[in-house]
């Protein structure tokens, strides 16, 4: 991981606790309300009643809240990084499908996320958006070359459809394939509860000029050029 | 467009027009719950009260919900084809980021959706995750090739990230490059508020064997093969 674009947060660990188990509690419910509604059935004069009542507790979460997104932080806690709207991964980021709590490092070294993808990440009928699997893959495909010590922004992510992924139970792998300089590469895929592979996808990681360009890059430079 | 994998829906117009209001209108305010959940900083009080209150909400509206997911219905209006759970497209999706209301197509006969993707769409600080592009591209390199003619389901999704992608205005463009029998290949890319281009892909889409043995395609397999 590069901790050098991101700025400190002023939390303390006990403080950090507490937003983050009531914000992550505010999150699991969001979800879950995004969920009910996509499948809701109700009387349409009781969903318009719902609709107004989400209206004013939009209005409540407006009084103090941050302007544009939230960033990076590095959080008070070892190793700490506070990507909290993270759209993949973000503790406070309704849409996320992925939890660091649900992440694990399996055998062969390769980071896992079960996940459990419902109505709300549909494509084709009862199947995985494709364009999801491929966001998911994304993210997983940096993180693995990030914690393998290779430069984390992505050039090039393809990826290749097997067979269909059915919504449910998901099982997404990533793992650093090479590594040489200023770029590196990653794979991963994705099972069903079958076991079969149904998504593969790669990754190439480079450190882009822009981003040597950064202050908090300069002192760095040499080793990947 | 391929109508044959859809059950027809049994609502009217007049039917169609009042639900899709309705739910239409419930889906934004989940969308805006979930932007003011992310940002806000009430106090932990405030923020564990709207939690109770949200909670409520869902209660309310999976007193009646279809199980699982949307799925997909040949709509009653001309052409319609209602996957309102779609995860970038859907009515009633709060996370689809694209709006069949802001869809045009240019004067070169692409594909194009302008959207502003806000802090639910974040990956590196300010930036748009990169997995979100890719999500979105290959929701639109497919309805680009579909509406060419092509087959429609993703085989292979190469994403080219030229330069960062900053959150806010976009306009996303996808096109049909070429359609041969069971193969085609569309293109699209990001444009950025100075019209750089900020991310390119190129999707394959195929028509698969499993694909094909479904009852629906057996009168075209012909025109594929």
């Amino acid at each position: 991981m590069d901790f050098a674009f991101y700025t400190p947060s002023t939390l303390t660990s006990e403080e950090a606790d507490r937003l983050d188990r009531v914000h992550g509690a505010l999150t699991a419910a969001t979800r879950a309300l995004a969920d009910a509604q996509l499948r809701t059935q109700v009387e349409l004069d009781e969903a318009e009643a719902v609709t107004a009542e989400v209206e004013r507790l939009t209005e409540r979460l407006l009084t103090r809240a941050q302007e544009g997104s939230l960033g990076t932080e590095l959080g008070p806690r070892e190793n700490e990084i506070r990507n909290q709207g993270n759209a993949v991964l973000g503790l406070r980021n309704p849409f996320a499908a992925f939890s660091e709590e649900r992440r694990t490092i399996d055998d062969e070294g390769r980071v896992v996320y079960d996940v459990e993808l419902g109505a709300l990440y549909e494509g084709p009928p009862g199947l995985v958006h494709g364009g999801v699997s491929a966001m998911l893959l994304d993210q997983l495909l940096g993180e693995a070359t990030a914690r393998a010590g290779g430069p984390g922004m992505t050039g090039r992510l393809t990826v290749h459809y097997r067979r269909p992924t059915p919504l449910g139970k998901l099982r997404f792998r990533g793992w650093s394939e090479s590594i040489q300089g200023r770029k590196s590469i990653a794979k991963g895929d994705v099972l069903d509860p079958d076991g079969n592979v149904t998504v593969e996808a790669e990754g190439l990681f480079i450190l882009p000029s822009w981003a040597l360009e950064h202050p908090s890059w300069t002192d760095r430079k040499s080793s990947f050029e």
